[in-house]
């Protein structure tokens, strides 16, 4: 079986990640901004210096072929990329490491390992690309006996094209790349480009209600999903293929966001969209993030529906090299692959006026790639490589998203950011940045999105990382936002979903569970609680 | 207390009807199409004739002042607006009755009256305007001792509105005008406006997934709600107001579409809409439906989103006056509360030039209200008065709505029209008439409505409209559609709905109820079987 070679920590393939141009200009701004000196820091962890222990489950015959139990595959499926799985892998702790790893071929083989699973009372982690910053991939044994991680890799292939209603059956197992490869040649695009989209797979997506890159309507995974297929340890769940319905309530929105819970999905029929062939974008410039905000909560309830229409705080800007500093940024475009956008775009850019908004250059065809956007949309792609480099040198830097009505995202984002910035002075004793972002914008409120970033201390970066983060959180559910717009819950995320959660959802949800994984198998202690230790014997 | 006096057989409110115009035209075309003679019919059934059993329940004197047993009550809550409810009713057959309608003035008096019924072991029938045209508010006692309706017309308050956000929350019981004009001196609307808009409730459109009038983007209530607030028998769910999330599977999701079986939904944050400035508008004729369709896959997949784009094939246009009967015609129409729709408008013309379709006038801005297009609009908002004359003379006319995806639309469309009018042919001994329109369109495909009338046989209506329906339908989910895309699925699609929903889900949702309705209260037999027979004592 040949299968891409990814790191066991850090993000991508074995021998990718930041340039040395990238490492410069990335130093150089912790340098002006903390006086951090660039150091080699302490040393990537090496897979000969990992212990794991000895697998407590060994796979039957008819399954070990598409079972491994090597040290790289077991340390490459121990964790996600949040901060603290590097954290704790970069202390060559790889005590979650599942201890069986299988890769199915396709749902007969994801159904037989389930019923292995439920015979071993192993319990099981579903894996996409292994891109969770949640903790959503990490396995954990809880009441059972072993852990088995089924990663979908080898399901990944384009099965049908229904050209007329522009749909595609893909399986869950398709990485980003190769999907819009196996779309490209009949004009069509899924046009969900998650930040993760190159390291990331579809099931994923679906499990974690993923948000892509663009910014309004059609953007959300959940809208994307035209019917499912998930292999749970009662059987197979499929939905229709329906552009619409009124028939109870959807199926698939029971799915979409379950976090590998309820099964394992293994394939879907996606909507997509014609390629794009018209375009116009702008950066344009604002006297501070609140007045972008203000302009954009205008065009977001305006039904122009710009593909993209993020905004950067100052800060943000300047770290990313989008601005000096001095000015919000937002980053404006239209896309269509039907008629010119001009007059959508003219619109679009007289809101940001009445704001006070500045457009950097008049727009342009090819703005999406040059200028503040194609810088910014640049260093987006370029980010996730960063943190396995700077978390050596001991940088505590982590995001966190949200989303909020307009009227209350005044007083969230001062709140959060006021909150993030104490709880950084109070765990590191210096003050650190929280910069932010939106990163999507619905018509009634906007999907804000926060960094921080300090310089921590070794042997403390984990309790501090909690701290920080936990303070953010608290603001965010305090002042009404929900724990994640596209992040997910996972393990990390748990006690504030919990909080924001109605109490009598999580009692259905707990019930459904128990109808399709009476077991409780798949992912225990992911959303809910297990609803009671696994039977005996 | 004062309550709007509703018509206890029929549509709307005491005193109203067809107009002696509309009853001219009316027959004129049943005349023509089928040589029927204008008469009187059956007389319409009289309150006075009607024989209802002795209430088997009490309320208790807390509830009493909320509680009412009197016949018009009993009668008014005993069908909705279905073909098979007037039939009955017009027999005076009105064994559904519900032994108590009771009026909550808050959600402590739902809880109250829930509990009471979980003491008396009765069966609840949430109720919102009862316009249910699939038997969804139709009493069934099943395992139960008595039967209680929960009217919630006293609910019916704008309570909230957030000008900022565009969103406002609104009590379930509030009925389509009473919610706009309480929106209309803030400049806004909620924009959804179903046939059956004068006589339903909000609680009502989320129960049943309802369908707006217009045919593109935010038009299914699914999209509207932000957040939902449902008493159930293990108390009150509410879910938090945000534009968008990732935290788990949406909770709203799991009540919009649970048609009452789930909880009674006491009031939502619903989504808003600027009103409408600027409009442009047109009827497109074209040479066949067909032809019209596939204009229409253009538009919906061009990212224009036109306010309206419904067609209607050739006969549908003559019998609402919209059309002579020779051409398939497209109701065509823009809106923006922000820009001029010209460039919108004239790209979706050339849609329709390029499949041969003529618009009928040069784009005006009050063709939403003149021409073909306002014709067919009064025709469509007039239609429900017509039922309750016709079917005095034995005239069976019904409908039926379904979605399904491009590529599948013309075979479904052929199989389910020439299922139909045998159907009709063997249960009539005629010819009838099949119809078909789209209501809404998606990008992956349309939503197919058709319109089946034949003059029947007084005696054997029941009979033969059921074996015609039942045709329509098995041909709806043998091609592969939805039992419903907008008028839910209540008792009357329950056989079709088993064949479409994913069985596990069934048992996920069946689960779900048990958890917040264990004692199988609430519209027993709706979506799906009760779990088991309520318990002794």
């Amino acid at each position: 079986m040949t299968k891409p070679r990814f790191k066991f920590f850090g993000w991508g393939r074995e021998g990718e990640g930041m340039t040395p141009e990238e490492e410069d200009f990335a130093f150089r701004r912790l340098g002006e901004r903390f006086g951090v000196e660039r150091a080699a820091g302490l040393p990537a962890p090496r897979l000969e210096d990992i212990a794991l222990r000895a697998p407590r489950i060994t796979p039957p015959a008819s399954l070990a072929p598409i079972c491994a139990t090597a040290p790289y595959d077991r340390a490459a499926h121990s964790y996600g990329k949040a901060y603290p799985d590097y954290l704790r892998a970069l202390q060559g702790d790889f005590a979650p490491a599942p201890d069986v790893v299988a890769y199915p071929r396709n749902e007969a083989d994801i159904a037989a390992l389930l019923d292995w699973a439920g015979g071993e009372q192993a319990a099981v982690t579903p894996f996409g690309g292994g891109s969770s910053v949640v903790g959503g991939v990490e396995p954990r044994v809880d009441g059972h006996k072993a852990a088995l991680t089924i990663d979908l890799r080898e399901m990944g292939a384009v099965l049908e094209i229904d050209r007329s209603s522009r749909a595609a059956r893909i399986q869950a197992g398709a990485y980003g790349p190769a999907l819009e490869a196996a779309l490209k040649p009949h004009g069509l695009t899924l046009r969900h480009f998650p930040q993760s989209f190159e390291y990331s797979t579809l099931g994923g997506w679906i499990a974690t209600r993923s948000g892509g890159h663009f910014a309004t309507l059609y953007t959300h995974i959940d809208d994307l999903v035209e019917s499912l297929r998930t292999v749970t340890p009662k059987g197979v769940l499929e939905s229709r293929r329906l552009p619409g319905s009124g028939a109870g309530p959807s199926p698939d929105r029971l799915m979409i966001g379950s976090e590998g819970i309820l099964g394992i999905i293994s394939e879907a029929w996606m909507r997509l969209q014609d390629r794009p062939r018209f375009r116009a974008g702008s950066a344009v410039r604002f006297r501070d993030f609140f007045a972008a905000a203000r302009a954009l909560r205008v065009i977001s309830q305006s039904g122009l529906y710009p593909a993209n229409c993020r905004i950067l705080d100052p800060e943000e800007a300047w770290n990313t090299g989008a601005g000096d500093g001095t000015s919000a940024i937002m980053v404006l475009g239209f896309e269509s692959a039907d008629h010119p956008v001009e007059p959508w775009m003219s619109r679009a850019l007289e809101c940001c006026r009445d704001h006070g908004g500045e457009a950097e250059t008049p727009a342009a065809e090819d703005a999406h790639r040059e200028g503040a956007a194609g810088r910014w949309r640049n260093a987006f792609m370029r980010m996730p490589y960063t943190r396995e480099r700077t978390i050596r040198c001991a940088i505590i830097n982590d995001t966190f998203e949200t989303a909020i009505t307009w009227e209350r995202f005044e007083t969230l984002h001062d709140l959060v950011k006021a909150a993030t910035e104490a709880a950084i002075r109070q765990a590191t004793g210096r003050a650190g940045e929280v910069t932010c972002r939106f990163t999507h914008v619905y018509p009634d409120g906007p999907a804000p999105y926060f960094t921080f970033t300090v310089p921590g201390h070794h042997g403390r970066l984990l309790e501090q990382w909690q701290a920080i983060k936990s303070a953010g959180l608290d603001a965010v559910i305090a002042a009404g936002g929900t724990v994640t717009h596209h992040h997910a819950v996972g393990r990390h995320h748990r006690p504030w979903y919990d909080r924001q959660r109605p109490p009598l959802f999580g009692a259905a949800l707990q019930a459904a569970k128990q109808a399709l994984d009476p077991q409780g198998l798949l992912n225990p202690g992911v959303l809910i609680d297990p609803a009671s230790a696994p039977p005996a014997g």
